[in-house]
């Protein structure tokens, strides 16, 4: 089973591929894509999606594992992440993938058994639970590290 | 000039293509695509972008007209359109196609000259402006069409 995680946005979003085996997981990959904010919305999408393309074509992910998007207080950034959202769905259906969405609170609590955990927690559980010894800084791609765990995890709990 | 004309939505989806030769406009199609309830929404977005998806290579139109979303009482919908919204923009850019969004203000304020315009005002002008002789009964075709008129209205605008 090989996971394509994603936190997604159009500034930053953020990418992980895990591989596991048994119970065996293995971060293949893991990267942020920033888009130069110069440049058009449109230019940023196909930017962001033409690397998400090139990834799936490379490690052929099975599954897709997502963040939900939730209202901040800008709604404008909340529709516009969520369009860039719906191309990786897309991206991630025409390939056969299943498709998996979680909210931050999931994704917390399955990654640090608690649901209002601090980034700094996150980042901490990421790198004990996959024995990752650089330090990865970057918040976005520590979430989609830690969106592939949930959905792991949650592949281990018979139906 | 070619427009692809959308109002988005995973529920029901309007299209209609506009063709442009000088002043004379014509209407090349015009449908609502309504997807079951009772698939999943996976299967409705594949559904609708694949109706799409034939619709610009059947016209290969230049130009993308879609609508903007806004928010309503129902925030997950608005996400989910954007979602759709997302894809169909994806794919005018992966045809290399122009993109425009426009308020439903715009639209109605092009087609009717008044922002506020009835939905049944909007059914008449369009009627009208593009001299159509069949009943178009379907109020997401409609706006698809008017989406159309606006950008073809905004063409004649020297810059």
């Amino acid at each position: 089973m090989i996971i394509l995680g994603i936190d997604p946005g159009y500034g930053r979003l953020g990418c992980a591929v895990l591989k596991k085996e048994s119970k065996q997981e293995e971060l293949l990959d893991f990267f942020c894509i920033e888009t130069n904010p110069k440049k058009t919305y449109y230019e940023r999408i196909l930017e962001i999606t033409n690397k998400i393309e090139k990834t799936i074509n490379e490690y052929k992910p099975d599954t897709l594992a997502i963040e939900k998007v939730y209202f901040t207080n800008n709604q404008k950034t909340a529709l516009n992440v969520s369009e860039v959202k719906g191309v990786i769905i897309y991206l991630a259906l025409k390939n056969g993938m299943e498709i998996h969405e979680y909210t931050p609170l999931e994704i917390k609590s399955a990654v640090c058994g608690y649901g209002k955990a601090t980034k700094e927690q996150v980042k901490k559980m990421v790198a004990l639970l996959l024995n990752v010894k650089e330090e990865i800084k970057n918040d976005d791609t520590i979430d989609a590290i830690a969106i592939c765990l949930t959905c792991s995890a949650q592949k281990n709990i018979p139906k």
